[in-house]
């Protein structure tokens, strides 16, 4: 087997310590992966207008797949959120978080498996806001054809592979009737190259209302950005929380930088206190996307078991071991053969 | 005690039904109101741009009250969503809507008790929307000064009012610096007059995964009208859903519409099918809001005592009645001195 090289993040406050856990598993599950660490620097390079470096950009370019703890995004005026000039430079336009149940780990629903696909480039997140007359300040939602046929095209697809039935377009056209309007009309024109998948549109605030009555009522979700990361987090909650959920972010020609989308979490950085499975999940999720399926299924049950055994869980899971504690006893005892 | 005067919009589909059920139970507790009632026309009235005709406009605005049914848009080119063209011609900044369980009806959550309050008027609701080039669309977002100062004082005036703790403005100001930045400044410099009040912020996507998780978490939220829309559809669901939840439409000088924020419901129209419960929970609004208090108490008793004996429910909440069934069996039954 040859050796993969592929770009990591550790990130800050609790990042790095949850990447050495992915580290130590990736060690002993033997992934022929070799991780080229890459950390954000603490000024603006003036190539990517960002903290992050032309050089971190260049790795994930290169090597085509990356793993990226969360960041923070220094205070301060005209800094570019990291994260989202990850998404943007790279091109990675669609935003994948698949939100299963974890077994082990009981919240008031049983049995959730959605998956929510984000278009991750423009809408709300256009950064074009202005200040009309003094009190008065608009910003802009930009929807393309280009972005929304890619994402629906993306999810479509996505679907047809995983084996699922049906997407449902996240909206608000009765509203928005230009903007989300051509998203819907692109999201149609891609589900007629997939008659086998059955295509509905659902408005956001019935949707969310749907969601956290019946989960089981949808499948894979598509919708522009900002709803896109409402309803992401909206179905982590469902099933305990982004410390409990992967996501990926995917660009042109298998591009794809897989993070943990929970924060940084300063406050507990440092003290061997951080819940290593959002990171873990993502890992997962790049070994997917690499063909290792192998490596991903029995990393993904080392993590399922080690949540239903329940010795060895983090704080914010109910348990009170630390970082290492549950790498070394739990993650790392599992069978990886 | 005087006779004060409502105005009241049935609404179309299921609306007249459950309009009648309002009716006869105001009739049954001897509630000192006359209706002024008000159908929409089927033709664009030049005066209001809209399907709502001046006169129904004038009826509200003389009253200063009403009630309102759900009613349908007709679909076409250029016509105003009903819904929208109230609010926006009335002026009715505020919609609050809460969100309290009903003991009688289980879900997946016990004891919600969370009031939103959402801008009325402006936002993502614009309707300023324009083709740049072939396949690029925007639309605008406008956020003042005028209209986010209003609601958010209304927000903590009725936190204050009612006894409540804490108010929390949902926003998405680390995206949205500008619009979103500018409603948050607004919400602080009231907080300021309400010392008793904790304010906090708390970014749309970790609210609604808050939300889901523990929404004892809240207690009033004040928003800006897209996300007061998915917000409020939201803590519906996790009592049950729009058909148990009132929902208030305020204006200036104490101009209120209250509504019913369920749909028309088409498919069982007319066939006495429909659950009266939101429009009635509506009503009991309008009442405290006239400060009819005893009436509102004695009406919202009966409405979850029927819900609670559970004898004749219709069949959206797993009951096999008519709405006249549940109406004269049950709501007419109790006791309202
Ligand atoms: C950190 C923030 C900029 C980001 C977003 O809004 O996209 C986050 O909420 C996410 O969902 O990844
Ligand atoms: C019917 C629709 C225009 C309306 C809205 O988007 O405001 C509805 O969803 C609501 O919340 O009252």
């Amino acid at each position: 087997q040859n050796t993969i090289t592929a770009t990591l993040f550790p990130g800050d406050g609790i990042g790095p310590e949850i990447a050495n856990s992915v580290k130590e598993v990736f060690r002993q599950a033997q992934v022929p992966i070799q991780w080229e660490e890459h950390y954000i620097g603490n000024t603006v390079d003036p190539r990517t207008g960002s903290f992050v470096t032309y050089e971190s950009m260049e790795s994930v370019r290169r090597n085509g797949i990356g793993l990226k703890g969360p960041m923070t995004t220094p205070i301060g005026k005209g800094h570019k959120s990291l994260n989202l000039a990850l998404r943007k430079e790279l091109g990675l336009y669609a935003n994948v978080r698949p939100c299963l149940s974890i077994p082990g780990h009981k919240t008031r629903y049983d049995n959730v498996d959605l998956v929510t696909i984000r278009e991750n480039t423009e809408g709300e997140y256009s950064g074009l806001e202005h200040q009309v007359v003094r009190g008065v300040v608009e910003s802009l939602k930009i929807i393309t054809r280009q972005a929304s046929s890619r994402v629906a095209e993306y999810a479509f697809h996505y679907a047809e592979v995983h084996g699922r039935k049906r997407v449902s377009a996240i909206h608000k056209a009765n509203i928005m009737k230009k903007t989300d309007g051509l998203f819907l009309q692109c999201c149609r024109e891609v589900a007629e190259n997939y008659p086998n998948i059955v295509y509905e549109e659902v408005i956001i605030d019935n949707c969310c209302m749907m969601l956290v009555k019946n989960p089981a009522l949808f499948d894979v979700l598509v919708m522009p950005n900002l709803y896109g990361d409402i309803i992401s987090d909206l179905c982590a909650g469902l099933i305990g929380g982004l410390g409990l959920t992967p996501s990926g972010n995917i660009g042109d020609n298998g591009l794809a930088l897989m993070e943990a989308v929970h924060g940084t979490a300063p406050d507990i950085a440092g003290k061997n206190m951080a819940n290593p499975t959002a990171l873990l999940l993502s890992s997962v999720m790049m070994l997917k996307h690499l063909g290792l399926n192998d490596q991903a299924e029995s990393i993904h049950k080392a993590i399922l078991k080690t949540i239903e055994e329940g010795k060895y869980l983090t704080g914010d899971i109910g348990g009170s071991a630390g970082t290492k504690h549950t790498t070394d006893r739990s993650l790392l005892s599992w069978s990886y053969s």
